[in-house]
């Protein structure tokens, strides 16, 4: 095992879904594990004065053209979801709640949430069709909105938010491999060769 | 030959930076022509209401520490100019009035540019230091002097930020490769592909 990846993203940033969809196979060829932290990017943006990428002029038409671009290159479906930007509140808790029982069941989860919102076009901000996801897993409808209306949940997704913020997270996807960020899509390729090489 | 592209950038970008010391051999590589085109990001940023990278919080600090992990892979010297960010007006000037006479002494002339503030740490939205770079190259001091004042210059770079903006370059480095839009020296491995591969 060569180390450990964090993995920092918010499921309403089109470039994590294709990140999400890559980093077990990334993981595999380099060996190494990785912790998913699904995180609230408004929440940092509203202290940095960032904007979301699809809410800039000019930006947006490049990024859709690119993503579109991205998802033909890597033969994987892509739509965009039907409310951009949007929040991820209740998929971020329903992740933290499931990562409390099983670290694994929360990245399937995470990564059923992103193929929802960018394969099949559903509003994954949506408690209906997050409650969906979490249910198609094995669990009652009863105990997943009961997790996501609890404290300690709630608590623990604001402590993950302030640590990315503390750790320099500033955007999505963004990865740290012993303490060197990467920030960006287009970086993994870099975050690889950084790995294989022990830095530089 | 594959093709021509176009390559858009602000003198005042350290990214650019990277690109033009690697677009020569980028170009032999894949068989394609390029045309260089410096512009003022800030009269586009004006319009497009973005920030320029070094200035926003976090974002600098991440930036800063890519430059120098980017450099230290391609084992190119970096340094920051010393102030940042700053208008490259005389440089782009400067350009397009070599361009008026040799199109490829204008090329010469922009690395130098890029390598008298990223290699050398000179001041290259200095009058005295553009006029050195110019004079180095076989040039009158009161040549590029009368040439930089002229109208007909002055009209000739306001054209080219105004085409890159119609063109949608809303950053830099920007290629343009038949239309096809790469933002970013970052992108530079999947242009190459691009063109290999005749797009996707």
């Amino acid at each position: 095992m060569n180390g450990m990846l964090d993995f920092y993203f918010d499921f309403s940033s089109p470039y994590a879904y294709f990140a999400a969809m890559d980093v077990d196979k990334f993981a595999e060829r380099y060996d190494i594990a990785v912790h998913w932290h699904p995180i609230l990017l408004g929440a940092i943006f509203k202290k940095t004065g960032a904007q979301p990428l699809l809410s800039m002029p000019l930006k947006q038409d490049y990024a859709l053209h690119d993503l579109e671009r991205t998802a033909r290159l890597k033969k994987l479906p892509f739509i965009m979801p039907p409310k951009m930007p949007f929040m991820s509140l209740t998929a971020c808790r329903a992740f933290y709640w499931l990562k409390h029982q099983d670290r694994f069941l929360a990245q399937t989860f995470a990564k059923n949430v992103f193929k929802a919102g960018y394969q099949m076009g559903l509003d994954i901000s949506d408690n209906g069709v997050v409650t969906d996801l979490v249910v198609s897993l094995d669990f009652k409808t009863n105990e997943i909105q009961t997790g996501i209306k609890d404290q300690g949940i709630k608590d623990t997704l604001w402590t993950a938010v302030e640590d990315a913020q503390e750790a320099g997270v500033f955007g999505s996807p963004y990865f740290i491999f012993n303490n060197e960020p990467f920030w960006g899509y287009d970086k993994m390729p870099l975050l690889g060769e950084w790995i294989t090489k022990k830095g530089w």
